[in-house]
């Protein structure tokens, strides 16, 4: 298959640098091919503003959605910003690696879909009408494909559990998992998440390579998050609300976009 | 009283500069002091990098929470970083603008609160031991200060309802509200949110004007999200898990971390 990695972490002397290598060492080993997307390497560009649709008339109003919509249709975004577009195309899997700051992604990855998601690409995509509410949520450019996160934290374990101070993991993923990646299509793999990493010795550093290892030699055949496709006749059009009776009776939120009959 | 407003989109004769003028014009009018931080205005730089800590030997491995502690202990982070925590200090209400792009704050935005919440400013502060788990949700370095969120959304309210399919906007702004607000200390008000934004009219702009403004009115008085305090009793030390018996028998996951006996 073909594996594109994005990697947003600042320094390859890093945890998540070994990682990085880890991971690809093991694609490669069984035979797939691997681009990386390194951003801080890259000098990637945070933030979306003006500079990314030069076609824009200088005293324009600047619509960020109209003005990717433009853009990605007259094929007027910026190289880079095509350049990923493109390794996004080609890639069978996605993996997005990141530490967790402040219970999201960094900036610099944020700003890697903010720019990359085209209007009318990631989104804006498809049918609108009383039948169908677009291509999204299992449906988009990238429905085929897989993806998965790879996360560090500083924090405990625990502290991330059902009950856990900060929020279960689970649903602090939600946003990325959900709205960044099955909205467009992915089939999304339960994340790995290695936690504490600032405390990880030789023997510990063994234990995550080795989960991570195994995790790639799964990327085929791991059952992924069974989130429910909005056309697929869950949902109210155009309300998008789950239908009435679905869902378990006790569950609330995030966890009613899971089918608890589908697969894991 | 002093008021911040973080303002993150790109062009001020959008919306959400309409709606910026509306809050600032009213703040004013009620006698507050107001101070603006316009991300792009300032040129604000997303990501954080080494470029951020100048004492950091430039063959030295970067350590981004270990490069912000020594930073923030030694008085040299950069001077735009520092100007947004004297910001900071100096506002007894705290509000971010921003439009939602997948679910979460621009890169920009995020980028500020990666780049302005240092170690030994907004984390990694107080006790750590068998009593206590430092001082963070609901004590820190904004104890006694207020802060919300202003949001708008290209969306349908619906689609953001505790059935919706995007999961509700509560649950998606958990980790600010709880992880980025709550996390130093900030009391938090329920959020300002305005939806589908692009198909505003002048009577629908009126009206959410008008929320707006009775909203910045009460800031004073509005009762805040009852998150419970992490050194409060409600959680075990160290696991940081809410203790047994504590959450309706029915909440799970982020509604744990809400005292329904609470205000609001």
């Amino acid at each position: 298959m073909n594996v594109l990695l994005v990697f947003a972490h600042p320094e390859p002397r890093s945890l998540n640098g070994a990682l990085r290598d880890v991971a690809v060492q093991e694609l490669e080993a069984q035979g797939h091919q691997v681009k990386v997307s390194d951003l801080y390497a890259q000098g990637w560009k945070s933030q979306i503003d003006r500079a990314d649709f030069p076609a824009l008339a200088p005293d324009a109003r600047f619509d960020p959605g109209a003005a990717s919509a433009a853009a990605f249709a007259a094929g007027t975004l910026t190289d880079d910003a095509k350049a990923e577009q493109e390794k996004l195309l080609w890639a069978d899997v996605l993996i997005l690696q990141f530490p967790l700051w402040w219970f999201t992604m960094p900036a610099i990855l944020k700003g890697w879909v903010d720019r990359v998601y085209a209007y009318g690409f990631a989104y804006g995509v498809g049918e609108h009408s009383d039948r169908r509410w677009g291509d999204r949520y299992g449906e988009g450019v990238f429905a085929g494909k897989r993806a998965m996160l790879v996360v560090t934290t500083g924090g405990w374990e625990a502290h991330y559990s059902a009950r856990g101070i900060n929020g279960p993991m689970e649903d602090l993923l939600f946003p990325i998992n959900h709205g960044i990646l099955f909205y467009p299509g992915y089939q999304v793999l339960p994340p790995f998440v290695s936690h504490q990493v600032r405390r990880l010795d030789a023997a510990g550093f063994a234990r995550e390579a080795e989960r991570l290892r195994e995790r790639m030699r799964t990327l085929a055949t791991t059952p992924p998050i069974p989130y429910r496709r909005q056309n697929g006749g869950d949902y109210l059009i155009p309300s998008m609300e789950l239908r009435p009776g679905l869902g378990d009776p006790g569950a609330t939120g995030f966890a009613l976009h899971r089918d608890a009959g589908g697969a894991g």
